[in-house]
């Protein structure tokens, strides 16, 4: 009945008060499960004509951009980059890239390959960003989160050779559930399990772990069936499938590769998960095709400052060099604070203190290209992605273009934060992708062999965010920092409870022009 | 070095006996893991002319044609019915379908909507598929089998009240997580566990079932992170995420929903699997587009002759109803069992015994259209399989065109042997349908409101196979039957350990043929 009572509430609050208020008293009460995104915002009432200055075309300001005009905005958006997108972004052949410090990097993949040096998968609950890609006509296709024929390595475990994610997930399952039979069938554990629940629950872990009759997970074609053969069912004569052998169950627990099987189980992981067809950059010329028009590029601002008549910002054409000046009613800036923090700006209070002192995650993401799809070829892992405790962390293989000949681009390893990030920061590329080599052919001894050419970005040295992401250490002044300040509304994943996402992003932007919006009709 | 020594005696066997031999060598010593597959098959040596008459353009006879037409043989292929593919089939607009009994369904699909009633995904290890898919140039695209976002559904638990499968597969694991670290903290299971591993055991289970440092699986914002929030993270105000209620774990142990989470954990099944783009007839007409030249359609074979000369085989023309006789040297015969056992033929011993008793599988499949994709609309379910304990067993969102308006196709049921296969083969297809959407609409309310248009395959009921696929009650004829039989050698599905898959086709007819092209060179 609780539900009831909320949804009639909520009905009311939309009748009488317009959706603007349904959509704050929704997000207030806490209502909306599964998602807090309901499908597109209703931005109404009249603005007559105010004018608003967004400040950077990353996923957040585009989504302010693109609403506040279907609202009836003037809407002007100064972009630092010569492209739409910020951190969603995609590296191609020919794409040139320049890091703090100076060293260039040519991309010279072959057509058609590229790697997302940024965000790089959307999740199934990820519902704003999926209903902008359905909006925009974007093309989604599925990324390969877990691959049961993936590899999870330890440098000092099974002598440093990985192994394959379905025999540790396997017989680690196997392993605890035939413990915990065990224990419940020898009555060591009748006071944590009624006798109703006994024989049931031991049926239930005979299913799980795949144990015999005896509850116990031994090599047979039983446990074959789920942790693979040693040699596989075939046709014809000699074709009987053989059992394979376990793995030791001690050296799984202390190799501690258990702890690679987390992640996928993970709402923000847990299959199904899409990427854009072509690269994450999709969404971003997606907004394009909608508020290109209103864009300006190469404009680096260097000064935001508000009054009670309005917001001047000034800024710079880093094409010819000269300085202007944009004025509007109001403004939503998107601009990492990492970045804004070295920006002349008159906004107060705790949000100019977070400002000052929020820290940016480092991350480095590097995209190999070599000259055939070996991980496919010799070793059938088609997509999906191996875990390392090398810094690398982790090597993905391309969830598009399957069983294609070469030449193809994996990311060859995704540090975050850390003091990885930080001594990849310190490199230059060329002996990043020298770590990356060295690292990844630990797992791919084929790696050497078949390279052809490599880029990677090392966040902090990203000149226009200066890292992967805005860091919460706690969220002190949280409250602060999203409040309009006069005119100015900031937003962007920083400012929200996805960070590094671009749902965060969306979402954050979403809910600063809603209250703007509330804002301009109400006063 | 047992690996070395093996390896040493197969390049012998390879060097002076030819592929054939090494072929053999390595099935019959259970060599090649992971797969028997190890790339395309080799037939050295000159047939000198011999023809060879495939019987049936499915798979298995595809194969057929398609190598040994490339190892030189004259090949001619007869197919019953007036396209390639047998079971590899997709039921498209415009498509027509007579069952035996005479019921005729029209599909009236939207253009681009399909169904495939047979074989429907291609599992990652299931080498040779895949590698034909490669060499045909066939693309391929990930079929979702598990989505941690639909259903499981049990008509007697949870007040019939379909649960997300993250849900229960959370909550099962975090419920038997805690047991097993409890127990062994407690001392209840020194016997089994060393005092080496206790710690980094229970480590462990903190990591596998989301526990907390008691070692408790508790509502929370870390349990939350798995299954699911109450209220999702957002942006900018009242972004803060509320933790989600678990389910009773008493309840979700007598439901017996964990039934249904085994099924993704097989290897057959485990993440990526694959389907190829717009439809599984794709692989046979990649194989039409090579062989095509080869096959006669319509030809519906009434006779099966050899004797010390050659095979003379008699056929229909369904198309005139003429009677025609081809002859050859030699005969690869991938009729079904079910339908070879009706046909006058003089194969002899225990493949003879095998054909007129060998039991055909039935089993039921539906597609179904609706008028929008209300499964990713409504409930965001982008691709995966719902299980139900009702007769239609599944439900199956299409693993394409994902976040597209409607009408959209699903598979709206998938039985497999048993009564309710019996009991849809006894329907005429409108009553089939009904049932589809009775079941249907248990787990989907949206189902008769938006449902359009509907087909189903009974297995049992189509005429060129009679059934889904061959069943071994035991294998004590297998070794018989498969067999060269004097000039004719069987092949198939039915004569592999990997009955129903396209694979064990396609590795049947390989092991078949090249233990015929043996037969032909060395005699």
């Amino acid at each position: 009945m609780t539900e009831f009572t909320r949804r009639n509430l909520l009905t009311m609050i939309g009748a009488t008060a317009g959706s603007t208020a349904m959509y704050h008293a929704m997000t207030s009460m806490g209502y909306a499960a599964p998602s807090d995104y309901s499908g597109p915002i209703k931005l109404d009432g009249d603005p007559q004509g105010a004018k608003v200055l967004v400040l950077g075309a990353g996923l957040a300001g585009l989504t302010a951009a693109y609403e506040m005009r279907a609202a009836g905005y003037e809407v002007e958006v100064l972009e630092f980059r010569e492209k739409v997108g910020g951190r969603c972004w995609t590296l191609r052949s020919g794409d040139s890239f320049t890091e703090l410090g100076g060293a260039t990097q040519n991309v010279d993949f072959a057509e058609g390959n590229y790697i997302n040096p940024g965000p790089w998968r959307l999740p199934h609950d990820h519902h704003a960003v999926l209903d902008y890609c359905k909006r925009l006509k974007v093309p989604l296709e599925p990324f390969i989160q877990l691959n049961y024929n993936s590899y999870l390595h330890k440098s000092d475990a099974f002598d440093g050779k990985p192994q394959r994610l379905r025999h540790i997930k396997s017989d680690y399952r196997g392993h605890v559930s035939e413990l915990l039979a065990k224990g419940i069938n020898q009555g060591d554990l009748d006071k944590l399990v009624s006798s109703d629940d006994r024989e049931v629950l031991i049926e239930s872990l005979r299913s799980f772990g795949a144990l015999n009759e005896q509850n116990e997970y031994v090599k047979s074609l039983e446990t074959s069936v789920y942790r693979g053969y040693g040699k596989q069912p075939g046709g014809g004569v000699g074709a009987e499938p053989e059992a394979s052998d376990l793995l030791d169950p001690q050296q799984i627990v202390q190799s501690r590769l258990w702890e690679y099987l987390a992640t996928h189980e993970t709402v923000d992981h847990q299959a199904p998960m899409f990427q854009p067809v072509g690269g994450m950059d999709g969404i971003a010329r997606g907004f394009e095709r909608e508020v290109g028009d209103l864009i300006t590029y190469n404009a680096k601002v260097v000064s935001l400052q508000q009054d009670e008549n309005g917001v001047t910002v000034t800024w710079e054409n880093t094409s010819d060099g000269g300085t202007q000046t944009s004025t509007a009613d109001y403004c939503v800036c998107t601009i990492p604070f990492s970045v804004l923090g070295q920006i002349d700006h008159n906004l107060s209070g705790g949000l100019a203190d977070t400002i000052s002192t929020m820290y940016y995650n480092g991350s480095t993401k590097w995209g190999l290209e070599f000259k055939r799809r070996f991980w496919e070829e010799d070793e059938n892992i088609y997509g999906g992605i191996s875990y390392t405790d090398q810094a690398i962390s982790q090597i993905s293989y391309p969830s598009t273009g399957y069983l294609s000949d070469g030449p193809g681009v994996l990311l060859g390893g995704y540090t975050w934060r850390g003091e990885n990030s930080y001594k990849f920061n310190a490199m230059q590329p060329d002996e990043r992708l020298e770590w990356a080599l060295r690292q990844g052919e630990k797992i791919h001894p084929q790696y050497r062999e078949e390279f052809k050419t490599g880029v990677s970005v090392a966040w902090h040295k990203v000149p226009w965010v200066l890292g992967c992401s805005g860091v919460w250490e706690n969220r002190e002044n949280y409250d602060e920092a999203v409040k309009i300040d006069n005119r100015v509304v900031c937003a962007g994943e920083h400012l929200s409870y996805l960070p590094a996402w671009q749902e965060g992003a969306i979402l954050s932007s979403l809910d600063a022009i809603s209250r703007l919006h509330d804002k301009v009709i109400n006063g």
